[in-house]
């Protein structure tokens, strides 16, 4: 044997076969007549004892057969696992396809040297690292960057091969420190990643909008509550980034949404920035004027709180003042608040601090650099008043903050009330249900936590400037660009133009995961129609087993289309088969019972339109299944 | 951003997107009417300089766009190869379900501790073995065994179950020394493994013999060349196996096939048994009669040589004698022939002794070893006869091999001319074409070079064992078996039975390269239909685009049936498209250039039937061309 192809040196040549050492043998179960059967489609539902108490989702997904666990945070697809996945697959496939993507398929294997080059080998990064036999360096991808960008700098040289669009789906790695919740965190995961080239930004955004559009249209046909929540902070020089969600207390991610002007962010993304309803223009936001400065009364807070953090060159101690507890508009109990970290962030990034928000004593930090450095550039104190806290409101200072102790370090005060140059004010805490938008004003936020499940993302020039992944383009075309610095009257000349990319992830173990969690009830899965493993199972009482034929093949196929269908002939009464039915979540059941016998009717049932039952003739069977399943 | 599925750390969000700079942009190429267009499918041929001299089809794929290598034995699979990639993977589909097996998907990661129970976890062998960052010990998966094993022995526990059949197709990991030849032999390749489960030998025979059948249907439908090679080597207990090959110079197993009674085998299948014309009964094959023991004259080799190897235990030395220039019948120019060390392997099999030809002085080790150890047991000499050689014939023995050193030692002398207890004579030398098969008797024996592409296996319980994995069978079901030592007469009782296995392979990356090497020509590559990225290119002249629609759309589907086409709407002229198209080697050509215009007449083109061109008309085109994919 060849062990190039077959590398299982172990194996033993030698087990004897004893002849016919068995009496009876069970027929074989196979048919081959192109009818889905479920005796024929491995789906082990036994050997696992249900949990007791509630059942989540990956439960249910392991209870019904679609997939184990092999190591933690590494799954096994089983074949009804694998079949959701495929579905998932060709729908994606059909929403690239949409945008003029090709679609290819990147190694897993991946060089250390090539990550180091784009600066993403970091030490506590979570890369699956091993050596080869001659001790090369390689780590299991967990995304595609920096080999796309490789590979497209080597193959494409002209603007006239632009725009590029490819994508891949395929296992990526991650070694996550904690494993958990199925495949919704897993080590081994499978992702689509699409990355757009092009030269120009103004082409980049066009590629950005059209993945935008497609992931819509895509989430649509998935018919699941979703929400696009935009990244897109206008203070960050304009980079373009949104993520799809799924609206799930499973989540990790806090996405905030106002029910009166639409607007939807992830709580990551939060600026800092508070609704302008009291205009009051300032040219100067940081105003010297010691930690006292007193300023107009802004909102009903009840009790008001410090948090303290440090830049990263450990000079400036900021200290936010907000609003510990808060009574909302229209309530009459406070409610107590949190410091937004990422909102606080991006208001000390817009005075040019970059804050360290890991340490854990920031002024202890603070005072000891301080004191180690006396002269010019002092040290700063740096306070940040919410918008609903009045200067006067401030709580007392804890102990080694007293006046004495921080004057001795002579450091220089600053207040930050506005945004820099502006007139907007500041919201320093993380929003709840019923806060004011900071849009439009209304009082109508809303908190979700929700499951990431897609993201679009404008790269720029990031990995294609490292990786030197540029295109000649001719100098006319870009006769008005701010980037030709020496513009010559030479039109044929070329200029090399570093490429713009796109990356446009979709999470698709995870999605799985998350469609299943979302729809879920408690009987069992229910799964929409574009990734069910099957749209239609066809489920007949003992003895009906030729007349299920007969109704499958009327079902999965006639002039209007195709239904994707399967009949349930397991040895199993009728009541464990509609019970496993359920527990399994195909989208419409159509059974074979004593109504058939009766009056030839077919009792179809829909759990996700409102437990529908319905008597149907074999001969509407067809259109009417397809005009539940249109919309589901 | 949620890192957990978008893990790129390293991403800045703050690329400026400078509004507007560009003053042209080229319109977006992409169209959305469903037609397939080489505009719009990234088949990168540029950037790739010619290589001097012959072009091997490695070449070809990579030069053609459907590949690129990313490390050494590691390849990006670009859209025009994945297509092919995925037109054999639904092939394989297709051919699985016609034996009920079912699809899943097993995890890439495996624990080393696994393998280590089952025996595999070698210290030489060619694993990419890594750490998580709890030190748990893991290894790329290089086939599934154990995972399947393990697997189905925590799902199944009735032989109700069975038979079960399942298969993946997925990436597997080896870590190769010499990766080469492209795909051919790689560290990351993409399998088809199928497993089977039965809980009897006769019942795993039925479904060894299943898959052997699909097999042949797959192959057949490829319509390539190919060799089923038996392993099925009866000396060795029955084990069954079969290797499917395709016949090719790069190959690296040398099968052997008689034309006369069709008898197929891989050399390192060869039993070292010769065909026996001259009866002559022995019932002590091992003559302890000293080395210059003489026998009947043999056959016609000019000289004779020696060639020597030790057994494991460095106690047994053995001499093989062969005749090193031999005149085949009919011939008058004497061949030189080489020892087949699989042959004298099997030959020191049969009398109990296991060979270590990897020993690269044999002698030396054996006398070292021997003088040591004086005492019994002695250290023996075994002296194996070719059938063609006569004692007497015997070559010098070289120095340090003379009588006197030899005797010091005392050692045991041993001759071997038949195998043990049969009367069936001893073949120490590879087959050349034109040796006498040794079934058969005629001299109609063949040599190819081959590549391996997938094989079948019946494993029986070599794993089931070692992991558990086991079934209830009714004792009354093993009544006659051998297995049930104490039968009782209470026939409900139930007997845990170690399951039947079978492994079935195939080499899918493997097979895309062997394929494309044995079909291609000086042309270029040359797909057979089943797996062409695209069955039929149409390739239009200078203002035809829109004619090659219509084209299109009348080539690719009508009322019998789909056709997989592809416009080449490229900026490119006809002669550039038309030489493209045969180094891509897509099945047929259509053309639409002069006699378009002229009559209304296109070109048909279809290199691997004649270099086939046919002028038909329009309403002829589907019909025609479906006829010649169904021949190729």
């Amino acid at each position: 044997m060849n062990i190039a192809l077959f590398p299982r040196v172990g194996h033993l040549r030698r087990s004897p076969i004893v002849p016919s050492y068995l009496s009876q043998l069970r027929p074989c179960r196979f048919h081959n007549d192109g009818r889905n059967r479920l005796s024929g489609f491995w789906t082990p539902t036994g050997g696992i004892t249900k949990k007791s108490g509630t059942q989540d989702s990956n439960d249910l997904l392991i209870q019904g057969g679609f997939l184990r666990q092999a190591y933690s945070g590494v799954f096994h697809m089983l074949p009804l696992g694998l079949r959701v996945q495929e579905k998932l697959e060709r729908l994606i496939d059909k929403h690239m396809r949409s945008v003029g993507a090709s679609k290819l398929s990147l190694s897993s294997i991946t060089s250390q040297a090539l990550w180091e080059r784009s600066g993403r080998l970091k030490k506590d990064s979570e890369f699956f690292k091993f050596q080869d036999r001659k001790d090369a360096r390689f780590l299991l991808a967990p995304t595609h960057e920096e080999e796309i960008t490789t590979l497209v700098a080597g193959a494409v040289n002209s603007y006239r091969d632009l725009p590029l669009r490819v994508y891949q789906i395929s296992r990526k790695y991650r070694d996550e420190p904690r494993p958990r919740q199925g495949l919704l965190r897993g080590r081994e995961f499978i992702m689509k990643d699409l990355y757009t080239f092009d030269y120009s930004s103004e082409a980049a955004i066009k590629s950005y909008t059209a993945v935008k559009e497609a992931y819509v249209r895509l989430f649509d046909e998935l018919r699941v509550p979703y929400i696009v929540a935009t990244a897109d902070s206008g203070n960050m020089g304009g980079s373009l980034s949104h993520e799809f969600h799924l609206p799930n207390p499973k989540g990790e991610d806090a996405i905030i949404s106002c029910s009166s002007c639409r607007h939807v962010y992830n709580e990551e993304l939060s600026d800092g920035k508070a609704y302008n309803d009291t205009a009051e223009l300032s040219t100067d936001p940081i105003q010297d004027k010691g930690s006292d400065g007193l300023g107009p009364q802004q909102a009903p807070a009840i009790s008001t709180d410090m948090w303290t953090s440090i830049s990263g060159d450990g000079k400036t101690l900021v200290r936010v003042f907000y609003p510990k507890y808060l009574i909302q508009e229209g309530q009459s109990e406070p409610v107590e608040r949190q410091v937004n970290s990422h909102a606080i962030r991006a208001i000390a990034r817009s005075v040019g601090i970059q804050l360290d928000t890991g340490v854990t004593s920031p002024l202890v930090k603070w005072q000891n650099i301080a004191r180690m450095q006396e002269q010019d550039p002092k040290s700063t104190i740096l306070d940040v008043y919410d918008h609903r806290v009045r200067p006067y409101d401030r709580p007392p200072l804890p102990a080694g903050q007293s006046m004495e102790a921080l004057e001795q370090l002579n450091p220089q005060y600053a207040v930050l009330r506005q945004f820099p140059g502006t007139d907007t004010k500041l919201d320093c805490i993380s929003a709840v249900t019923g806060d004011r938008c900071s849009k439009c004003g209304e009082h109508s936020m809303e908190t979700h936590t929700a499951i990431e499940l897609a993201h679009t993302f404008h790269l720029g020039t990031r990995y294609s400037k490292v990786l030197n992944a540029s295109v000649a383009v001719p100098s006319n075309l870009l006769a008005d660009s701010a980037r030709t610095v020496d513009a010559t009257s030479d039109k044929s000349k070329t200029v090399p133009v570093p490429l713009e990319m796109g990356c446009h992830g979709i999470g698709v173990s995870r999605m799985i995961s998350a469609v299943a969690d979302t729809l879920a009830d408690s009987r069992g899965l229910n799964w929409p129609r574009a990734i069910a493993p099957f749209e239609v199972i066809i489920v007949p009482d003992k003895g009906l087993e030729k007349e299920a034929e007969q109704v499958y093949d009327t079902i999965a196929e006639s002039q209007s289309g195709v239904v994707d269908a399967i009949v349930d002939d397991r040895e199993k009464n009728l009541a464990w088969k509609l019970k496993d039915a359920d527990l399994l979540g195909y989208p419409v059941i159509v059974v074979l019972g004593k109504s058939w016998k009766r009056e030839s009717k077919l009792e179809v049932q829909c759990r996700r339109l409102d437990n529908l039952r319905e008597m149907v003739s074999l001969h509407d069977l067809h259109s009417y299944t397809k005009s539940l399943l249109d919309r589901i």
